[in-house]
């Protein structure tokens, strides 16, 4: 088994005891850190920072050197999967993520192909390896990727979405369609993660941004089918350690059976839906990861430990817990806060029942 | 009791048995109809129409002539209350609705205070008079409000956002501020509802578009709470009928027993919650509204007729449903898919169970 000093991410989300509750953040590397801003500026462009390895390696420690977190994730995009499809990702400052070629015509779809990660998306496994090597076993390395609903509406979109019209259109219309999408999409998406595990990931998360868009029938069948494939298709363990899987279903609290059983170890969940209520629904079959509202990390410290006290509180006394936010921290967000975050995290006993 | 050929809507809002299920659209009278864009053409711009109770009227009754629906509701726009608080709406092509004026002073929110629906709102009850007499009995008309917490997203933040973080950042820092928005604004809507209905609305409905962007805590504070005030408020009771109430919370899914005992007659759901888990949870104490996904009727007619039975099969043979989007009709719908989805409401009947 590597080295590993501080494993408890790992095992909290395989619901073993802890002593404390591990935290890390969803976008921990990202604007609102100033050296991350610099390292950006330098490497010219997100995309350009994303495609070169020591780079993104470099912010992916960064929040890592000013807090203590309990894991790091993979500085990259969720959309590098539909990009090595030979879509043509680029960003527009300001406007999100585009694609240069997004998916309009029937042949387009068929010609579908599952990229090679050791190929076109080695700039990614390149990172993780480097990234390994760099945390010195100081603490875990997450891996990830969008799940195929989420990569799909943004390469039926061409870009995001208000309401994903376009997309849920061909889902509607031509469902043949949009699950070949889906099919292809998952193949990716396993061999994806897969090889970010053979570089050194040591859990592996899928973002379904979009799945919380559809109707219940529609989601068990466009998304949530998709996410049970991938859970089937990941490496269980590597190193002599298990490695967890995570699904973040952002508006899936509507579904957390569902998702619990969908084979992945953990769920993370927005802040929409109470821990405690989840835990009740689901805790004794998966780990939970979360979900603090971002927007609190706007307000005053003080009122940062209340309510991620309030989080901890609800989840109670019990094991399988990973703190986090419900979604993406903020640009907006002054890193006193973060740090004030860490450690009413990290100073949280909870009562004993 | 005033003439009312069609009151199966009303009837329905109150769980009374009907003999099939009432259908309306939410934002019915709306960009999808070429007559309706003819209207607006020659009111000048979105706001003038509103604004032109003759014009208002007259797209009001636009979608009842196309189609056999079973309520009409007011044209206008959610945001005319902070309008008439001053804060000077308008709207910029493709943008969504902005405010001149937000609220960024504490000043400015110490300040507010509630309009008088019959001054600066009269363009709105002289709307719903005007419309009343028009429809001539033959269907019943909705009036409608944001919800508090609604409009005060839209007044701190000055227009739509996308994670609505300065409107939660003064929630979280500021939370007396926030509830003194909350408070004036759920006085001017009780005071703006009641006086649609003295104007001749025959049911009201509270738009809680943005509620679901809060945590389950938060959303039982700043928005639930003055929910609760605005069903407790409003006239139950006119031309010898009782005027049911509506609330439609968007994201909602999560808290519908919450909900069930606002004190509204019914719930508007959004396409995400399954309509007959929905029943099975609060269909006893509460009407249902809702839930096709407005994407489905971008697809085929005959797709539209299976998604359409899939939502009245979920609610079952019971009485108490409204059929309606889980959302407003999307401006991209081909008016034949509407017809195509009130054909497949009328010709629905449920197996006797």
């Amino acid at each position: 088994m590597s080295r590993l000093d501080n494993d408890i991410f790992l095992r909290a989300l395989l619901r073993e005891p802890t002593p404390r509750t591990p935290i890390w953040l969803m976008r921990q590397a990202g604007r609102y850190l100033p050296e991350y801003r610099e390292t950006r500026k330098r490497a010219g462009s997100f995309l350009a920072l994303c495609k070169n390895p020591a780079l993104a390696c470099e912010v992916t420690l960064q929040p890592l050197a000013r807090f203590d977190l309990d894991a790091a994730i993979l500085f990259s995009d969720i959309l590098t999967v539909p990009d090595a499809m030979g879509l043509g990702l680029y960003f527009i400052e300001g406007e999100g993520p585009k694609f240069e070629r997004p998916l309009t015509e029937e042949w387009e779809i068929r010609n579908l192909a599952a990229p090679d990660p050791h190929a076109e998306l080695r700039y990614v496994t390149d990172a993780v390896a480097e990234i390994r090597r760099a945390l010195g076993g100081s603490a875990p390395l997450i891996g990830f990727s969008g799940s195929p609903w989420t990569l799909a509406c943004y390469m039926v979109e061409g870009g995001s979405s208000a309401d994903y019209h376009k997309a849920k259109m061909l889902a509607y219309a031509r469902p043949d369609l949009m699950h070949h999408i889906l099919d292809i999409t998952t193949q990716a998406v396993i061999a994806y993660l897969n090889a970010q595990i053979e570089s050194g990931a040591q859990a592996a998360m899928v973002f379904d941004s979009w799945g919380g868009t559809l109707s219940e029938a529609a989601y068990c069948e466009f998304s949530l089918h998709y996410l049970q494939r991938i859970a089937a298709g990941l490496i269980r363990e590597r190193e002599g350690r298990r490695v967890p899987s995570i699904v973040f279903a952002k508006g899936g609290g509507l579904w957390l059976e569902a998702l619990a059983a969908s084979g992945f170890d953990a769920l993370g969940l927005d802040w929409t839906m109470d821990m405690g209520r989840a835990r009740a629904l689901v805790g004794g079959r998966v780990a939970l990861q979360g979900n603090l509202d971002p927007a609190v990390l706007l307000a005053a410290p003080e009122i940062v430990a209340v309510e991620a006290n309030r989080v901890l509180d609800a989840f109670g006394p019990h094991p399988g817990h990973v703190f986090n936010l419900g979604h993406g921290i903020s640009q907006y967000t002054p890193p006193e806060n973060v740090a004030a975050l860490v450690d009413a995290v990290h100073a949280y006993r909870p009562e004993k029942c």
